[in-house]
């Protein structure tokens, strides 16, 4: 079992980790008792074994929908039911067992029944191990609007087992795939150069390649954190292919994965990198390679200039009449900047459609 | 015009003065441009030219029924609305301009939206000035249990203008009163030595006195905020009186204000204290007293112990069997514990109840 210590406002250990028995041991090491798990039924059903475990400390459960769809304000009014009927107090402590969904609604929960009870993470998908589970970030979606409500709250700790990356489906592995790429491409070159390089393992799911994935992923992502746990600077570094990302997951109406968004938003945004001179054409088929060998979508049928613009000018992290980019400059490395007016965007958009394929 | 810096986990200025014209001028230090207004009818139809100064600034507003029963989920739901048609985004500053329940309402939205936008709060009542709009607890009643769900969040900066106490209705500034005595109780006897010195200026709102008391009443809960922002220990002294007097709230079913009930709770702790041989039946007389000449209550009529009980068994601050209070020494000093047995509780409360009056 490997440690990252994660200096935020409080200080907290994400554990990595190749069995799940470590995780009793933790629980009587930080003195947890009384647990209320939530969790979906994918996670549920596969590893009902493991909910076993927790039958004599647990004060109650909820086991929602998979999916994004989940992630209203209707589940989260559900689940406050729960504490409630429940008993859940200032001593219970929120296990959050599942992907991104689970843990942001979980996080939400946790921060703000009771201003704030324990939370632990065990992140169970790629791309949850990876990024979403680590820096404190929830939300839940509303009006239309992704993550619009929520808040920065870091958990008592995070587990990482990587044997429950086995049973997860091919996409939604691919997903996780998809933002290991970009934590490589705009952080880490070696971490990229290690994906180039075992790539084969990487697809056929080798434990020690995923233990070395969520290792450095962790690494990254913490260090990042302790620098800017309320994202209003560095952090925005790993927006990489979120801007225009997030614009397709909504042209798509949440059809895409967020994972596969990520991709096309990090080939779009790669391709305004390009055109702005900060990377040559032969950095980013790098980019583009690694992508398409993961059978990452690159690209979306049915769309025009318009649809993204209006997505993209909806985005949170417009804070001007300009729009805020992460943008790579070389492998590992990148920049933020607010410099592209609304204007430049569409027309670098615009050629990006127009292109030859 | 008086600063009271507040070192928490964001440093923020209390500004307490005699006009309102220096607000404008603070705008523009701070470089607010936007601004969405909460506030409730009562505020809005006094202060309806107030409003009118920020008529450029202004995205939208939201004007609340006032009251304790405007602080449900319903109303939090209806202002998410209001900003998402207003496009509220991260450079819009939420002004709050009421008293607790317009503050905690704003509090909560102001600190989920987009994960945190900015809250600048202008307490218009007595008990807010003094009390609640310092520290950054907010939150909402929900499942018939108070503040149950809620976060910690400070804001930009505090402006108390104490003319806007002129307004208040006798009911709602001695429900003030009944927090400042609180300070002076159990913080600071210099405090309550000028709340018994001062009581017939206090009670016709002499507006130095005023001055003072919210000036005073700052300081106190600024540098208690700064040693426990997250209420895990010292902060807990200002309890005084809340562990009972919620129950009372309850009771009443709210028609007893939050004030009122504090003042029948502060009589209750008070007894448990003398009882416990903490303080003396003089000290206790010379609270009793003062709080009789603000004609605050300190008796409930129709009620018995198990009532009681049963709501401070349901009570956040319950972390064991026992039950946490806050308990008076001296005057100025207090101490937190949770020695005090369930049983034991209920066996003064008794005593309290079956005294001869």
């Amino acid at each position: 079992m490997k440690e990252i210590k994660i200096r935020a406002s409080s200080e907290y250990n994400m554990y990595v980790c190749k069995d799940f028995e470590s995780f009793y041991s933790l629980l009587e090491n930080y003195k947890i008792k009384k647990v209320f798990i939530i969790t979906d039924e994918n996670v549920y059903r596969i590893y009902e074994k493991i909910f076993q475990g927790f039958k004599e400390n647990r004060l109650g459960k909820k086991i929602i929908k998979p999916g994004e769809e989940s992630k209203n304000i209707n589940t989260i009014i559900e689940i406050f039911d729960g504490f409630i009927k429940c008993d859940v107090d200032r001593r219970t402590t929120i296990l959050s067992v599942g992907g991104g969904v689970v843990g942001d609604i979980a996080g939400f929960l946790a921060s703000t029944y009771m201003r704030g009870i324990k939370l632990i993470h065990i992140p169970t998908t790629l791309l949850s191990q990876c990024d979403s589970s680590i820096g404190g970030k929830n939300g839940f979606n509303y009006g239309g609007i992704k993550n619009i409500i929520g808040t920065f709250y870091q958990p008592a700790f995070i587990f990482s087992d990587v044997n429950f990356l086995k049973t997860l489906n091919d996409r939604e592995y691919r997903n996780g795939i998809s933002e290991i790429v970009k934590y490589g491409f705009v952080c880490d070159s070696n971490l990229f150069k290690y994906i180039e390089e075992n790539k084969k393992g990487i697809m056929e799911r080798e434990l020690d390649k995923l233990y070395h994935l969520v290792h450095q992923c962790g690494k990254i992502k913490g260090e990042i954190v302790e620098k800017d746990e309320f994202d209003t600077g560095i952090r925005h570094i790993l927006n990489f292919g979120h801007t225009v990302g997030h614009a397709f997951e909504s042209i798509s109406n949440f059809k895409l994965s967020h994972g596969e968004a990520v991709s096309i938003g990090m080939n779009i945004e790669s391709f305004i990198s390009e055109k702005l001179g900060y990377i040559d054409g032969n950095t980013r088929k790098r980019l583009i390679s690694i992508l398409e060998y993961f059978a990452l979508p690159i690209d979306y049928k049915d769309i025009n200039t318009d649809m993204i613009m209006k997505f993209i000018k909806k985005d949170k992290k417009k804070t001007s009449d300009n729009i805020k980019f992460a943008l790579p400059r070389s492998i590992g490395n990148a920049i933020i900047t607010s410099e592209l007016s609304i204007e430049k965007t569409r027309s670098i958009i615009n050629e990006f459609i127009g292109r030859e394929k």
